[in-house]
């Protein structure tokens, strides 16, 4: 008997909460893999994806190119995430993760990104055509791009010439991967209208999740869509920040947890952070971390997050099960 | 309450028979457009295709090219032709046979084809791969292929150079397309291995369906697979040749319906035809064609089969309503 509205005892659950995350390839891939578990489990009743759309690098790269179309790989990476945990789900979730091999025209090529490409081509509405993707991975949640067209990111960058002259760098991959050191991001062309169904989405949630993943180029796009930031800072959700478990090769090289807070609230000033998640084995000078999370009103949260390498090591992959414990303790603490 | 085998009445139907159609390209897409209609009737409970894997042309050429796969367009296009006749077979068979535009690498490649292509890679199993494909789109049958490596067709042909000498054409478009006039066709590698599941499936069917489709390159190459073959001519299905609308450009010109059945028996002497399905709005001379068809032990069926033009003239495309009324009416007088 399903349960009614005077129903009572032990049995009754608190109310499922709905959670958003923002980002883009694998952090975002990390991030959504241990937030189906929290729906799995009904603390999550609702999952959805907000995804960057200026990867100008492989596969994706090279499908913009061609048809000029948003890029594919972070939505089909996102939607895999959330497949479903049966025989189905996994067998499509494997399938529309394959990458031709081969030394042919195909060569790189993703089958989820042909067939987001196809589903795009064939029904023309980008946000139709991902939920039958969704639906054929059986996907627990659901996965939007962030805008409805494709950019670029550009960085002003220091060190890559002479003194403190500042250079262009412009495409996600070239972003993510500079030696220089990153001075601001943009979005080119400037102020893209955001999906509207992503900003809903986030005007709706109880959770927004920011992070992890590649912070200038994965996180940070999303504070320049004027719509996703404005609905970032307007809503009644709380905001989870989870930092990376390490610096970003390039981007954020030499940066403390600190300064991956203080990068956010300069793109969004008022945004109003509630809860930051770190790794506790990286952490160097916990009471100095915790006064920078209290700083912009939020509470530290130390967990361990990382896979452990052979020899007990730290390595740059979360541990889902452990990202999901960490996930559903702040969920059910707040 | 589910009949028992003990339940009597009215409406009890006699027991569903089971269906193989052998070809491959647009005559077995028409067969089986017409076959599913049997299908959802309840007139067959089992369809089932197996399809020559010679193609060397489009998408399915550039693929086995590629990869050295068989080709998967023939594959494909049966499988969306037993697609569910619901919003969700319909969207997926529609996804599956779209084909790129555009003018870089992907253009003309068809998603369906990439993504068997993906499976067989993926899973190392070329039917379970296609029956991966088939639960995707609620296929109404299964589509197996004739054989499990890739072959090419050669034809030695006459009326290319001087005289009566022979030439050989190689390939299944060039077969299929030749201006000279076909005097034997083979495979190569010749006589492959059947695949299992295609054999078995013709010794246990009710009927076998041979054609419609271009002769010599989507027909009579099953016959040249030693175990196919040698099923068709021990099984006890009742077979169903059907004759294609008009003769194929190239590689049939000027025959009669008496020389398509000769050019069968001429590759498997044991076939036992039980029933000839012709357009009748085509023939000719219908007492010399019913000879024809009672010389090789068969009843000639003339039926309306041609979807008709603008002005009323016979198309080469089939209706599939009148194709499935007039395998209805050949199932249910046996």
């Amino acid at each position: 008997m399903p349960p009614t509205a005077t129903s009572v005892g032990s049995d009754v659950r608190p109310t499922a909460q709905s959670a958003v995350a923002l980002g883009g390839g694998h952090g975002l891939h990390a991030s959504l893999s241990a937030l189906r578990r929290l729906h799995d489990d009904l603390t999550l009743d609702q999952v959805t994806a907000v995804v960057t759309v200026a990867d100008n690098g492989g596969s994706s790269g090279r499908l913009r190119g061609e048809f000029g179309v948003l890029p594919p790989g972070d939505l089909r990476m996102a939607l895999a995430a959330l497949c479903g945990d049966d025989e189905w789900g996994r067998t499509w979730a494997d399938v529309v993760q394959h990458r031709f091999a081969g030394d042919g025209d195909m060569r790189g090529h993703v089958i989820g990104n042909l067939l987001i490409v196809g589903l795009w081509e064939r029904m023309g509405d980008h946000v139709r055509a991902l939920d039958w993707v969704g639906r054929l991975l059986g996907a627990r949640g659901r996965v939007l791009p962030m805008a409805l067209t494709p950019m670029d990111i550009t960085a002003q960058v220091r060190g890559l010439g002479p003194g403190d002259d500042l250079a262009t760098v412009r495409g996600q991959v070239e972003v993510a991967t500079t030696d220089g050191e990153i001075v601001s991001v943009a979005l080119d062309p400037p102020d893209p209208d955001g999906c509207p169904e992503a900003v809903q989405s986030i005007l709706d949630a109880d959770w927004v999740v920011l992070g992890p993943g590649s912070w200038f180029s994965s996180v940070i796009p999303h504070l320049l869509v004027p719509e996703l930031r404005e609905a970032l800072e307007t809503t009644d959700a709380r905001l989870l920040v989870v930092l990376n478990l390490e610096p970003q090769q390039g981007e954020t090289q030499g940066w403390g947890p600190e300064d991956h807070l203080r990068a956010l609230l300069a793109y969004a000033p008022g945004l109003r952070v509630d809860a930051v998640l770190v790794e506790e084995r990286t952490v160097a000078d916990a009471p100095a971390l915790e006064a920078a999370v209290e700083g912009v009103g939020g509470r530290l949260v130390l967990a361990e997050l990382a896979e452990e390498g052979p020899d007990g090591e730290l390595t740059a992959r979360h541990d889902h099960e452990r990202l999901a414990a960490a996930y559903r303790a702040i969920v059910e603490a707040d």
